[in-house]
């Protein structure tokens, strides 16, 4: 089996998927993407559905083995190809990279959602109360990474992991959130490089990641 | 450093120190449990902060080396004791049980605290809306964990895993929350047998365990 049997369903913009695509990029692994057209509902027809019954993205295909639910993904991908890893290559590496990944995913990631979801949706004036419910539990999140971020320039260690590609998506939507015109009457925090700059220069590291312009949401560019 | 020098910080019935008990039973590694009073707030005391700042259990201690966050101790312990792997021994039995780690933490997990959180605490009453709501999710997600018992006794494979680990305490717990008073008035789907057999088989599987009475809550024996 070749490594370009590999097959990623993704949705421009999913942060779910964006986070498995930087981990293809930085494993340096190939692999096709298939886009979905979310609009078109791509995502809930039978024929996405046969791969994946919850229609979510991302999905990974490798031949007749389908792979769904991101970090199930990213871990699969580690064992699979273990060059370059994500995931430590020590057992206390592993700690320090999955430790940030839960605190990532069980305190940043979901009043992040609460923030940018209904902002992103255009719902930000209907859901205010609860997206000012968010914002304390968001910067307080954000203090604790800024000063992790003092031992170095990545979130876990001293090259790219896991802990980055989970996290950055969920950072670059509050980003792209805060363009829009509902945005001004909520204290996102943004410019981050104003409140949070080592955050800021961590995304623009991210950004450097080579196969990174394969990543950006296509939909963000029209 | 012997393995005996591994301290657990836990609270009786804190189901995410449960499931990592049940990973050192499941892998047999000797441990020195430390019961903290959360009555008495013994996790938000100065001596346990200094270990971990979030003031949560489960928190391990081995030597100078202090590690918070569930997933991320048992994530360690499988890089440091790789005997009786619980995450699997292929990236394919890998992918299998992270897919069942992940399902759970993302779609059971959220909505089964929704249920038995406010019953446990008594505020069933106040919370009754929002219990109500969250169970026809907990449901949809049972009937699925059920239909993937047909495949075997186990969550992901054909011996316990991660996955066992990871979802029999919350599961326990929702039990648990069925014997209070207040519990008559939701459909909780109990007793287990009659409508979810194989998990209930499941449950009974887990707790065969030789080592699961020591992770057993103590509280829950008086």
């Amino acid at each position: 089996m070749t490594s370009t049997s590999l097959e990623l369903f993704w949705i421009s913009g999913s942060p779910f998927a964006w986070r498995v695509m930087l981990t293809l990029e930085a494993k340096k692994i190939p692999y096709t993407p298939r886009l979905l057209q979310a609009s078109q509902g791509e995502h809930k027809k039978p024929d996405f559905l046969a791969l994946n019954p919850r229609g979510k993205v991302p999905t990974l295909r490798e031949g007749d083995f389908v792979l769904y639910e991101s970090i199930a993904i990213m871990q699969y991908l580690e064992g699979r190809y273990p060059a370059r890893p994500m995931f430590g290559r020590t057992a206390h590496e592993t700690a320090a990279i999955w430790r940030a990944v839960s605190e990532f995913s069980s305190y940043l990631q979901p009043p992040l959602v609460r923030v940018f979801g209904p902002l992103l949706a255009g719902k930000a004036q209907e859901k205010a109360t609860d997206v000012h419910a968010a914002l304390p539990e968001v910067h307080a999140e954000l203090e604790k990474l800024e000063a992790s971020l003092a031992q170095g320039s990545w979130l876990a260690g001293t090259d790219i992991t896991a802990a980055d590609t989970t996290a950055y998506p969920f950072l670059k939507l509050l980003v792209r959130a805060g363009g829009k015109g509902e945005a001004s009457q909520f204290d996102l925090g943004l410019p981050l490089s104003d409140r949070y700059p080592r955050l800021a220069a961590w995304m623009e590291h991210v950004e450097r990641l080579p196969g990174y312009e394969r990543t950006y949401p296509p939909h963000w560019r029209q």
